[in-house]
C-alpha cells in the first residue's frame, strides 16, 4: 500500500485506538493568544520555534519541523519529517512540507506575502550554527531572544494540560505499588530503578524526562540506598547518587540494597509529554530511626510549602521560610545537602519540561498564580550515611493548590 | 561526616567495588594528541569544551564544568558541580572549582599567564545565549568553531574505547535472550520493551543513549509488531513506529503483539558512556514468510556490507552497492523505508553517541579506517504491514572488522 494513502486513511483512528489524545484546536489557540501577548509586549513580529517542546505547546506535534508565528494572521507549520503524520497530528492549518532550510523564507513568504523585519528566536537552546543560517536565510531580519516569550506563556497550564499530569501521577501511583511489591533484600538499586520503570511503561509511561538544556539529563531511575543517598553530582539536586559508571554518575548504582537502609526512589512519570515528579521512601524492614526522623522534618517541611501554596503567595518568601523551619528542626546543614553543596530551591516548575517556571527558591520573589504546577521536594542529605525527602507535583488552584500524585505519603515498609 | 573528606577517602574505592573503570591518564593524554593536531591544522590557539560527550572524552568526568584546552601547556577543568567528585574521576591534574561564568576568564589567565588571541567553541550545539556570554567575557579573543575537530578526533576509537563498546554490546545480548524468554502473545510492545530495558539495566546499562542534536531523542524502546512497523515519524530512521502519543510519536506503543507478526526490536545499549545498537526480530509462532524473505534480504545486505568493510574502503560506494543489492532482490521501494522517506544511510557511526562519524550513506565520499566503529543496519519496510531488518556494531580492524554485537542472527521464534 501507498504510504500516504495509508497514513490519511488509517493513522488517526489507530492511534486514538491506543491512547493518543491529540490537542484540541481551542487549546492552540488558547496557546497562540498567550504567546501573542508576549509578542507584542516586547514588540516582536514573528516568532519561528525550533526547540522541540515549545514545538510540541505551540502545534500539537513533535515532527521534525519548525513553526512560524506571525503576531497576526494563521500561523505556519514547516515539516520536514514526517508531514503526513503531522497533518494527522496538529491542529495547525497550513502544514508545508521542508526539504531544505534554504526554504524556510521562501515559505514564510509565501505564507504571509512578506518577510518579518523582526523575528524572535530560541536564543536559550538554539545552537549557534543554527543562528548563523538563520542570519544567512533573513540577512535583512533582525533576530531577538523569545525564549522568555514561550517561557512565561508555558508557566500557567490549562485544565487541559493539568489533565495529562493527573495521568502522569495517576501512573507514579502504580510505580510506588509496584515497588511495594518487587523490592527484595539483596536486589540492586539499578535493578530496582528497571523494574520500576517496566512497570511504569507499561502503564503508558513514555520512558523520557525533559530538561530544557545543553547538559543536564533527566532519568527516572534516581534510587538511592544507604551511602549513595549522601553523594552530590553534576545535577543540581541535593543528592545525585553514584550512577553506574563516570559517564552517568547520578541515579541508581550496582550498590546492594540491604535491610534498614534508607532508600530514596525519585520517580518522575510522562503521559503525552506532561510530567509529573515525586519521591517517596521504601525500606526492607524497619528505617533507621535517624532516618525516619527526617523524614518527618521532610514532611512537616512539604506541608508548610502547601499550607502558603495560593494564587499571590510570594516564592521566595515560602523558600525561605522552609530554611528557617528546617533550622528549627534541627537539619540546618544537612537540609537539601551537605554544607556548602546545598540547593537553594524547595520546588521546580514542571510541565513538558522539568526547569519550567515557577522555581521556589532564593532570589526568586515573584507570585504564585492559578494553574502554575510545581513539583515540591525537601530532602535532607547525611554524607556517608543516606538521604530521606518527599515530593509531590502539585497544580495551584483559584484558592489553593491540588496534588496531582496522589499515592500515599507513608514510608514504604516491606 | 564532612562530606568532602568523605569523597576523597571513600568515594574512588566504592565506585571502584561497585563496577566504575576510569579513564586512565595514558588514554586522555592520546587524546589531546589528537584533538591538539586538529586545532594545529585549523590554527586554533585554545579549545572551550562544554557539550557533555566532548567534555567526558577529553576529561573523564561528567561532573558539571568546562574544559580549557591550550595548544600547549595543560589543560584545564573548570567544575561548577561536584568539584571534589571531578578530581576522583577525572586523570586531569589542574582542576579548579568554577563559582560563576564570569570567574572563567579569570581562572584561564591564573593558569595561562594569558587570554588567548582565538577560542575554539562547539558551535555545533552552542547555545546562541551562551556564545553571546563567551563573547562578553573574551572581548579581544575571536571565537571560531571548533565541533569538526572534536568529530574527527572522536571518529576513531582507542582499544580502551572499543573494549567498553564490546561490554555494551554483551549486555545487548543478554537482553535478546531475555527478551525470547519473557516474550508473549497479548503483551504490548511497550510492555515488553520496558521488560528489555529492565534486563539491560539490570547488567549495567546505563539508560540514557545520546545523539549530538538539540531535537533527535534517542531511547531504547524501539520495539515495532505488525502495521506499526511500517510508520515512519520525526526521526532520520526507516521506521519510526507509533509511540505512545503525539509527545513521543516514537517507538513502541500500547499495541498488543499477536502471533506471526514481525516483531522489530532495535535495542541500544550503553556502558560507561560507550554505546552498541543492535536489531533483532522476533516472531510468536512462525513469521509469515513474506517478511522471513525480506530479513533474509537484509541480512543479505548487512553481510555485503560486513564483506566491503576494511579500512581503505569507501563509504558510499558501499552504500551505493545496497541500493543495488536491493533493487537486484526485489525491494527498491521498501528498502530504508517508504517510496519518497528513504534514509540515505546504511551505518551511523557510533560511540559516545549515535550520530558519530562514519555515515555509510550517499554523498559520504570517504574511506573506512582502523579504529572505527559503526551500526549497520540494513531495513525493508511495508507500510500498513511491518518491518523487518538487521543491525549490529562493528568496530574496523587492521585488516577487516570486528563484530562488538555478539547475539545470534536468527530469527527468535518463541
Amino acid at each position: 500500500m501507498n504510504y500516504e494513502d495509508w497514513v490519511r486513511k488509517e493513522l488517526r483512528e489507530l492511534s486514538k485506538s491506543l491512547g493518543f489524545q491529540y490537542t484540541p484546536h481551542e487549546e492552540i489557540k488558547n496557546r497562540l493568544v498567550r504567546i501573542r501577548t508576549g509578542m507584542e509586549k516586547q514588540g516582536i513580529e514573528a516568532l519561528l520555534v525550533v526547540q522541540k517542546m515549545n514545538f510540541y505547546y505551540l502545534s500539537g506535534t513533535t515532527q521534525d519541523g519548525l513553526i512560524f508565528i506571525p503576531l497576526e494572521g494563521n500561523p505556519l507549520l514547516m515539516i520536514k519529517r514526517e508531514v503526513e503524520r503531522a497533518k494527522v497530528e496538529s491542529p495547525i492549518k497550513e502544514i508545508v512540507p521542508l526539504k531544505s532550510s534554504r526554504e524556510i523564507p521562501l515559505l514564510i513568504q509565501a505564507h504571509s506575502r512578506k518577510l518579518p523585519l523582526g523575528l524572535g528566536l530560541e536564543l536559550d537552546m538554539l545552537p549557534v550554527k543554527d543562528y548563523f543560517k538563520f542570519q544567512e536565510l533573513f540577512p535583512s531580519t533582525k533576530l531577538t531572544d523569545a525564549s522568555s516569550i514561550l517561557r512565561e506563556a508555558r508557566k500557567i497550564k490549562s485544565s487541559f494540560e493539568i489533565n495529562l499530569m493527573r495521568k502522569a501521577g495517576e501512573i507514579g501511583k502504580k510505580v510506588y505499588h509496584e515497588g511495594q511489591k518487587v523490592l527484595k533484600e539483596g536486589m540492586t538499586e539499578i535493578e530496582f530503578g528497571g523494574l520500576l520503570e517496566a512497570a511504569a511503561k507499561r502503564c503508558g509511561h513514555e520512558g523520557l524526562l525533559r530538561v530544557n538544556s545543553l547538559n543536564y539529563e533527566a532519568y527516572t531511575w534516581h534510587v538511592l540506598s544507604g551511602l549513595t543517598g549522601g553523594i552530590v553530582s553534576q545535577s543540581d539536586s541535593p543528592m545525585g547518587g553514584l550512577g553506574l559508571s563516570p559517564a552517568f554518575p547520578v541515579g541508581a548504582s550496582l550498590k546492594v540494597m540491604r535491610a534498614h537502609e534508607p532508600i530514596l526512589v525519585d520517580f518522575g512519570t510522562c503521559y503525552h509529554g506532561y510530567q509529573a515528579d515525586e519521591t517517596r521512601m521504601f525500606s526492607i524492614g524497619r528505617m533507621e530511626q535517624k532516618f525516619i526522623d527526617a523524614y518527618k522534618a521532610c514532611k512537616e517541611i512539604h506541608d508548610t510549602v502547601l499550607e502558603e501554596a495560593r494564587p499571590g503567595a510570594d516564592c521566595e518568601t515560602i523558600f525561605v521560610k522552609t530554611l528557617q523551619l528546617a533550622k528549627k528542626l534541627g537539619y540546618k546543614d544537612s537540609y537539601l545537602g551537605p554544607p556548602g553543596l546545598q540547593t537553594r530551591f524547595i520546588a521546580h516548575g514542571i510541565g513538558l519540561e522539568l526547569n519550567e517556571l515557577p522555581f521556589i527558591a532564593q532570589d526568586r520573589s515573584y507570585l504564585l498564580e492559578e494553574g502554575m504546577t510545581f513539583a515540591v521536594e525537601p530532602k535532607i542529605v547525611f554524607p556517608g550515611e543516606g538521604s530521606v525527602g518527599i515530593e509531590n507535583t502539585v497544580a495551584i488552584t483559584e484558592k489553593g493548590y491540588e496534588i496531582l500524585t496522589p499515592v500515599s505519603q507513608e514510608i514504604f515498609q516491606v
